[in-house]
């Protein structure tokens, strides 16, 4: 049950936007920008790095919403998803992501964690100025909602044949507040 | 020296935000809203709640820019706020806002560690729904300025006689881009 009163028909973060759609406003901001900009860096992996993070904080709500916007990017591949999450050093993605992972996974323990070696690694295998920003802020802004969710323990679906449904909104039509603040599906 | 090319002039996130003016918009706009709003919580609570996840996350900026926006709501009480930082539960602030603070530090670990107990608590103290949201947002929000700042290894100015500078124009403006992406003072 969540610490405060929210629209028990809402799911996850969005039953926490609802409650307060003042902070709701600059979240998606955010949200949209790091996640479906698609310069350098695709949809695809900005997903798997907020998917990885969550996965590491254990947020099943943020864990598995995010995995499958990145399946619905990936056309319904769901075991590549899935290597990701258990050992992505050895998944079949680019080397030049598992660097960016290898940052991603060290900020979510400390910002302090990320050693100039990190950052040359991730160089070397054509990571740009912009890919480490935007890994390192994605990284830290998943330990935000994370916790966001989490911290207010908001509702989450374990009928896993829900997030696919919601995924597919978010991968069609990202992440405004018209999608977020209504209960369906 | 930062991991990625940014501006010198320009210290800690102030640096990061104008990289990628972007993404500083929306985080500009979270900060306005999460620590200038003063209903209920008071904009010290808020700058307290910022200062000692900060401290907790060991990041120096950000520790001490928010500190010293507090020292400023506070008419130069240092000593308050120094309080806080090493032991919250002795420093002379209300119940109330101590059991928000308990809450904070949990969010800052994980936002599973927060217990219903906690929650009844801050309830018993005085805190309303809105309070508890906005302190574990406040909490998840520095969890993530901290990571960004430290995660790219932001300038951190260690003249200590430059924050009380830079928190002056911020109590005083607020957060808008327009003065954190100037280098003066």
């Amino acid at each position: 049950m969540p610490h405060i009163q929210v629209d028990e028909n809402l799911p996850g973060i969005r039953a926490l936007l609802a409650f307060s759609p003042e902070t709701a406003g600059p979240i998606g901001a955010l949200a949209e920008i790091l996640l479906r900009t698609s310069d350098s860096l695709s949809r695809v992996d900005r997903e798997l790095i907020g998917m990885y993070v969550s996965y590491l904080n254990d947020c099943f709500y943020c864990n598995h919403s995010h995995g499958e916007i990145a399946v619905c990017y990936l056309d319904g591949d769901r075991k590549l998803v899935n290597a990701v999450r258990t050992d992505y050093k050895k998944a079949p993605i680019s080397e030049k992501l598992k660097s960016l992972l290898q940052i991603a996974a060290k900020v979510q323990k400390s910002g302090k964690d990320v050693l100039p070696e990190d950052i040359e690694n991730a160089k070397l295998q054509g990571a740009t100025d912009h890919d480490i920003h935007d890994t390192v802020l994605i990284s830290a802004a998943f330990c935000m909602m994370n916790r966001y969710v989490d911290g207010l323990a908001a509702n989450t679906p374990l009928d896993m044949s829900s997030y696919p449904l919601r995924a597919k909104q978010v991968a069609e039509k990202g992440y405004g507040n018209h999608i977020f603040l209504t209960p369906q599906p």
